[in-house]
């Protein structure tokens, strides 16, 4: 153990400062504005599984593995801060048409036919027009068919920076309120490089750019339609939208666009959250919009993102892209490995060092929209 | 001379106490927020003559009334704080359909057949396809028709309330940032009450009622569409919906329910203004939504506002409606003269005592849409 320095203070960042300082490290974490970027802005959709599509096994993998650490790590925060997460158990998937009836079967068979190496439930259930009524009655009549995942859960994103900053501050963390230029400028035993998108700027050459999300939140006001008790996720005119449920209403995410570092909500962007959410949950036009807001998720060419070690100082933590929430419990675990000496075996397919080598293949990307 | 409370710090309650601070008066303005209602919502177009139509004889008087002073009156604000409120000069309403271009000549001939009492220019203009486009060339290419006012500017209301502001401060007006319970409770030797849309509450029986409108702010980002250089009117699917330029944007107004006292900006009210102002400068899809908000018009049976003496100690400045911002020059002016003990004759049709007697006629509503 010895001297901790944590640059960037998302969710990532506050939970390695968090379980680092409980380890015996003397943590300092460094953001000018911390919970403010891109774990601010999500969502908190849990939802590996319904993501799933053939020929992605590592990303499959990745995302189980992710998934199965969720409830120790929710019960844990809890423990420490009094703080629950936990805002849906449920992950529906539904389509609105044949093309994506017939895909939901495709995932179904496909991932509940693999054999995971994490014991997490993965038999996804195929609902007809009738089943999904059944669950989410307020759902559009134009939905078809649905995805049933039992074992995604939503978690609420804002919640859980505020329990993770709670738990650092028992835990010792000390907060440093300013930006890093360089990671040279550290005068500490260990660096963790959690910075997100912006990560590159620190260390040049690494694999991640931001990708532009959109995403709003709505507040439900008396008389409005109910909010629904299960993530909902489809894909409507080609674009994937999913509705997150709160307490107090949604959140409906999420446009994607390779924009730079652009945190700019755009009409066209929030004319098409609203269009494709209306499809899905009619009765949302009587919802407040409380919040249209951006972010710039840390993207990688393989859609896995970079943990472990950089050099003997540095360890990275960053690329999750748009499963920042869900991977968080995991990047943890194995940013405190790599710091012991450890490594993670469930992390490792998430080497930063894998696109210098000609070792790994490239994992193909889906065909989009649903995901 | 002696001491004057104004209740309300919107536009109209801000410029009376400016102008009576002015003439003498020692004001106390009253307002928990001041400047933060339906003033700061507002768009700020000015409009009368090409919202005429046949049988509004005396709204169309009204307005080109006000219309009239707002000149002098934007000048001597300026001259007093260097604030200058105008950010365009005309105001073209365009026409999507062969009814609506139709309308677009009844207004021209009608609103220009009027021996008006006020000098004002109100000969408007009637353009083919071709007219509007070499006017703005960003408009839809499904606008077929337009109506140029020459005559009809726009004013950035917030600019206004911030010279108001200034104004008033400079002329030795008192702000407390409270509300009044009771008029009663109030000391002074006069009272104007600017409430808008509140003004029953401490009035009960005067008939101004909230009539909720939502409104968004878009900002212009570069490589979008330019700004238009006018206003810019149309109906869309029967929806009346205006762009006012900023200098860095647009203001998109405006929704328009009887919702009571309701301030909350709603899912769809924003998908209609986005909808309808992309069906008129289809450009805007890349502008930035900066801000959506919603405010309470004070509105009136018969769309003319309250304006005149309620008491020996009491006058009332209230239900402007959606013509707020319109009407200020001419409400200031009607209410200095109430309280110097000259009523203005161009006001006399806003005398609040006129649902009490049987004497006036009451006035027609449009046909809507345009409005």
């Amino acid at each position: 153990m010895g001297t901790l320095a944590v640059v960037g203070g998302g969710a990532i960042g506050q939970g390695v400062a968090w379980r680092a300082a409980e380890a015996g490290w003397s943590v300092t974490l460094f953001d000018p504005a911390p919970g403010s970027g891109a774990s601010w802005v999500a969502g908190g959709m849990l939802a590996p599984l319904s993501e799933g599509w053939p020929g992605e096994d590592r990303v499959l993998e990745f995302g189980a593995a992710a998934l199965a650490r969720w409830p120790e790590f929710a019960a844990r925060l809890q423990a420490a801060t009094g703080v629950d997460v936990l805002v849906a158990a449920e992950t529906l998937t539904v389509a609105l048409d044949a093309a994506d009836a017939a895909d939901l079967r495709t995932i179904a068979d496909w991932v509940g036919g693999r054999a995971l190496a994490t014991a997490v439930d993965h038999d996804l259930r195929v609902l007809d027009r009738a089943g999904v009524r059944a669950l989410e009655p307020a759902l559009a009549r134009t939905v078809r068919a649905g995805l049933l995942a039992a074992a995604e859960p939503a978690i609420d994103n804002r919640r859980l920076l505020d329990g993770l900053r709670k738990a650092g501050a028992e835990a010792g963390v000390r907060l440093r309120s300013e930006a890093v230029a360089h990671l040279d400028d550290l005068d500490f035993d260990q660096i963790v490089l959690a910075a997100g998108a912006a990560s590159a700027r620190l260390l040049p050459g690494l694999p991640v750019r931001p990708v532009k999300g959109e995403i709003l939140r709505l507040r439900h006001r008396p008389g409005a339609t109910p909010v629904p008790h299960r993530v909902i996720r489809a894909r409507v005119h080609g674009r994937a939208v999913y509705l997150v449920p709160r307490g107090d209403g949604l959140v409906v995410g999420a446009t994607q666009y390779e924009a730079g570092f652009d945190t700019t909500v755009t009409v066209g962007g929030v004319r098409d959250l609203i269009a494709d959410a209306e499809a899905i949950l009619p009765g949302i036009a009587e919802y407040e919009l409380s919040e249209a807001s951006a972010g710039s998720r840390p993207g990688t060419p393989d859609n896995l993102p970079l943990i472990g070690r950089h050099t003997d100082r540095i360890v990275v933590a960053t690329g999750h892209g748009r499963n920042g929430m869900l991977t968080t419990p995991l990047t943890v675990d194995a940013v405190l490995g790599e710091l012991a000496g450890t490594p993670l075996p469930a992390a490792r397919s998430a080497d930063p060092r894998r696109f210098s080598t000609p070792a790994a293949p490239a994992v193909p990307s889906s065909p989009g929209g649903i995901r």
